[in-house]
């Protein structure tokens, strides 16, 4: 999955600064901030903290290190997320019950492990480090899909609580929805996957080609004030909207504003990060599902893009590539700012459903090993997203990147792009 | 949705037939047999029969019918299945609840609607009819979709009872499995969709481009003797087989075979419609799962096709088109027979699942008014099978028909057809 | 449990009489309507029918018939209601799924076994009879249990049913609340449980002291205008009236009126056997759980009587026993009539709900073998109810009968006498 | 419920002594301990810190305080545990999902209202000293209470921990059992309920009089070694020896031994307060609910003693009553110690099953206002323990004190003593 080029002093200096953003997120929560697991999607901080280390302790150290042992025995199941391949695990929805290790123990793991990582890269030869760099490479994007996660789930963490936490970051000043402009593509035959020399997912690949009719794509995400003229508009009552499932979820859940708004004396408010803001109407609306993507879409006469049109639209129309919002510490989107003709928005705001099932690619193979349960064992009853958000930390994104989630999901920082014309137009009679 | 050619009277002859082989189908059945619904998924006898009448009570009837009254009030509310735009609608979860109308009075409004349907057919001017035809083949093709339901539904209920009841059909003769053969197909740029004068449904539409690599299609259906070999090597026992939802359910819900084998003193039965029989190993395998299907794809090293590829390949290769099993009334797959070089059993066996989540092809648009919720608003969360299955009335098969169920779905009669090459691998390593 | 006196003749007289009552109540009911199991707590009109005859083959024939062999071995299986020393049983919540025997085949298997009965006493020798004659009686009481629970049971199904059908009986005339008397009962120790030589279950036994404070009970049950002026003030909006488990139900189940209650344009109807009719005020209220009746008494300032207060209250005070609704056929609590200085309504009405929690006497011994599992198993989580309905069949009423269920349950047919003084009073201020 | 006498210094000094003694508890665990929920039934010890905190604020300030307000208003919602006149309350089971207040905070509010109750009661003139001193008696009691379910708490939550940690105490000699005696207890017209001056809940009162037959009491509770034998004989595969709601839990949650018991290798290990250690044969049996001690019961073939029966038997044949083990801190059951000819283990190592249900005593009345919700509403659904255990803190038991849980309940540490004779003998037909 990777074919960078790396240097036992690159490789340490790149796992110091990927490590230490971790601690970094963290550093704000208290013990028992880290501790609380609000719902089984949901893991406690000092869990992702413990987790990533175990990533490193399995994969890289495990069947490298001489004499290796665990740091303690029981950590190996703890903190085993999923990899059926490394044995019995700890069930996911009880990670909120074990309280020790506590933040402070997980801090001691952390470093035992980054020294010994260390140590590992520095007086490994040459042939042996080049075989164990993909996977060290791997631990460093899994460790970034955990500090986005982190940032996920202490939000929801803290949004349970009526004393209205902040973790950090600032509202920034109200804004006004730009009008939304469209970018022609032209179809084809086209390339999609990963391509070149940088590390991808195995999911990515292989590059393969897909046939696409001309299309166009929205040049930015759909507001909040978008979203509100929705739902005057009944976008939560009216079942022609909605697809089945999703309609079902409307009901059984509720469901009448995106998952973090809050209404008090007929004013919308939304729960963030830096605590309870009235929503405002020029930044992207997020943490909608699918579902709701989905019905927005057909209300506005218009459909989602299939992940190939995003990813081709992304290439050929111009992502605005620019300024992780992760680096800002904002923990939010931000307004699109003034159209360029080019597509906004395309990595730091909102992750970005597709109408495009998670599925593998022509040719796809997983890793051998225990690492190939990485991905492909989830493609099933997941849509795809694409892009990033204002939660993933810089660096982490690419054209070719594939994010999934259920449908009914809504805790992850997820938006709207809608496309048109080409491929499937739902219009307002689904 | 159709483009065929009718008269009042080659109208009004499909019609009874369609209408008569229902009543066929349910004569064997008791009144307490069609009373039955046995799990959420299932509907009693005669609340199909009584439904299909609602649909051309409430699609054709309503809206033409001079002086048009509903035959009972409450049958509206009673057999509206999920037309959301029809009104409010009597839960699916609790039709096993409701005794009366009987079967018997189910039969009296059958008769009531075939009177005013064939009434209504007669008198109208030929541009009414023309509107009208339309709607009427639909119905016809929903009858039949629900003669198919009432099958596997009653198969279900049946099942359950210790007293083993037959419906009908006989057990055929025991037979060695065939040897599996390859059929290879070409790919590029193909049409995929329905083309031509014949009724589709709305989701087989439009005819659409897709880009193929070149890749191999099973030429049987995988068999029982296949399957046991599958379970004798620990299939139900290896998570690295598995998708991930699907482990889940082998673990949650105890799968360790085919939804309707049972174990007695070491030897595996299956229930049939025509009784419970020990488990023919010639005979292909039925009411698996898209979980199962994939693990059994993986096990086996190879994968499962793509709906693109099974409907191209049922083209191309030339697929096994005669002899519905359902002419037949047998009520279950019969055995491959000699390798002819082409694709067998194509139709009359088992639904075949695919790769490939249910969306929408690009450019779809639903119909409009109620009948527009006939399709589209269940593309999320199930997987496309493809062909038919040897409960599918005659006539009701065509290369473009896309069937679609849950994954983790084993009361439809679905089995497995192989792919490899081209598309995707997932091999031993999930 | 029976000290009576038998002759063949008079048992098997008795036997037919009421072998033949139950079919006289099943005869209103279609296949279809027996077959349906609308709850868990509900059984099918069929499964009633075939268990009663169940527990004569098994307690009776299966011990002591020459040459034995159950009619159909796997009925030994379905019909078995909860006797583990039998073996083991058809699941409870499944009893609706079983459509085969059908309701036919069950009057065929009722006549075998009472053929075989029938023999079996006019055969056997004094001695032999002598010991059988208990369990023959206790079927006799046992299949009056179950003729009563058919009547709530298929009230339920019906009550489901839209089309709103009707079992039988007719509305009386509309009636107005006569003004509650209360009857005074000296208390001190007294005498509590079954005497005499007549018929009694194992849990009326033995005879025992209780000492009881002075009290007095109402005189005639709570009726319908009573509980519309309680839902007026509030009845099931205030907290302060209900124990904690049951207003956890009010919420969790949306409790606002008695079960069978449903409001139409501001008036209440109630569901009956007699079809849907406005709630009149004069009757008794009835259908109300536990958690509703003690609710009602702490909003009236008053009490449930326990169990011993009523059956020594019916004994000191006179029960007004004549005319078993039953014989009457109207499926329907009655009005109170004239007061009379005795206690109305005592047996033939509502099932009253006491505040004595369902406990095995001082001294109570189950009787041995599978009939023990009769009552003291289920002593736990239950209250006790005492007098009869209008659904108990004639002559299976006395003072110590204790009929139970659990606190929540409210489709039996239950109501409310209130008690004053002496043992506890909950006031308003629960 | 008080009829005490105090000074303003000896309620001082009381308060101090049962406040410190809830956070020298506390002291020994982290931060992340005091966050976690480990069951609905469970509260995390900071939230029981906060939550006796919250009562003397309510209770005591709120009413009496000039210029009263409360010390956050988010805590009145928090940490309400379910008094439904004081207000809306935040959801039981959702108490672990709330990180904020920390342990530390907690610690900041307690004393805030300590030093606030301090100044109240030294500057509140006699009389209304006096009205208030009842409730601040009561809270010394309720705080007490949540001592005692803080330990139980952490004892579950910690026993889930893989790492095994240890809250304190140590393990005692291993023991042998000690022979079973019997303790006769002459029944007849007896008084039972508290008297006299002391403390009581409303629940103990009134005093009144219950009419017993002659019985006798073990004179120490059912040891583990006993267990172990009923465990071998089948205890929990035997349906006969069960309630049936019993057996059905036996079932559906996998049964096999106590609750904190775990089987390693063939020998049985016990979770306890300091660490995992083998089941020690002549220590009581602990942590097992009143459908278990039942079963053993009937297994031995005798049965649990009433309520009144045992209060009555502690009265008249002499309770073991020096020495709460809390004073001791092994927080665990002890041994029996030699035969006295009185009664053993009477209050400090397990609670004790009896087979009352709990309910009001004749003629009991709450109290009025939001406290009068403190014990009545309960009264339903549960059945009563009597004594004490080794986790209840010292002067916490009288022979009056009624315990009352779920009879399924198993977290709280409780035992089984067995009666005879007298009242209802289950035997071993159940």
């Amino acid at each position: 999955m990777t074919r960078g080029t790396w240097t036992p002093d690159t490789l340490i200096a790149r796992y110091d600064e990927v490590r230490s953003h971790t601690e970094r997120l963290a550093a704000p929560l208290s013990p028992e901030d880290q501790t609380v697991q609000s719902m089984p999607d949901v893991s406690p901080t000092k869990w992702h903290r413990a987790h990533v280390t175990w990533f490193f302790e399995t994969f890289v150290l495990a069947d490298h290190e001489p004499g290796f042992a665990p740091f303690q025995d029981q950590y190996w199941f703890l903190f085993n997320s999923y990899y059926e391949a490394v044995g019995p695990r700890y069930a996911r929805a009880a990670r909120g019950v074990i309280s020790r290790p506590g933040a402070h123990d997980v801090g001691i793991y952390r470093g035992n492990v980054d020294a010994r990582v260390r140590d590992l890269v520095s007086t490994l030869d040459h042939g042996a480090l080049e075989k164990l760099t993909s996977t060290i490479e791997l631990g460093f994007h899994h460790e970034q899909q955990h500090q986005e996660l982190l940032l996920m789930d202490i939000k929801h963490v803290l949004s349970l609580n009526p004393l209205q936490p902040v973790y950090g970051g600032a509202p920034s000043a109200p804004t006004e929805p730009d009008r939304l402009g469209w970018v022609d593509v032209e179809g084809g035959l086209v390339e999609i996957g990963h391509r070149g020399a940088g590390f991808s997912f195995d999911n990515e690949l292989p590059e393969h080609q897909v046939y696409l009719e001309p299309y166009r794509l929205a040049d930015r995400l759909v507001t909040n004030g978008e979203w509100l003229a929705f739902m005057a508009d009944g976008g939560y009552r009216r079942a022609d909207l909605w697809l089945s499932d999703g309609w079902a979820r409307v009901q059984s859940e509720g469901w009448r504003a995106p998952f973090y708004w809050v209404e008090a004396d007929g004013v919308w408010l939304e729960h963030t990060l830096h605590g309870t803001w009235p929503v405002d109407p020029g930044l992207p609306v997020g943490h909608v599902s699918h579902y709701e993507a989905d019905a927005y879409a057909a209300w506005a006469g218009k459909r989602l893009p299939t992940e190939a049109e995003w990813e081709h639209g992304v290439r050929a129309a111009g992502g605005d590539v620019t300024g992780n919002l992760a680096d800002l510490e904002t923990y939010h989107p931000r307004a699109a700012g003034p159209a360029t003709g080019r597509l906004r928005q395309a990595y730091g705001d909102c992750w970005e459903w597709t109408s495009s099932a998670y599925l593998p690619y022509p040719g796809f193979h997983p890793a051998d090993g225990a690492i190939g349960e990485y991905n492909g064992k989830f493609m099933s009853g997941q849509m795809v997203l694409r892009g990033g958000c204002a939660l993933t930390p810089a660096g982490h994104t690419r054209p070719s990147y594939r994010n999934f989630f259920p449908p009914g999901s809504r805790w992850a920082l997820s938006g709207v792009r809608l496309a048109d014309g080409g491929a499937p137009t739902g219009g307002v009679a689904r």
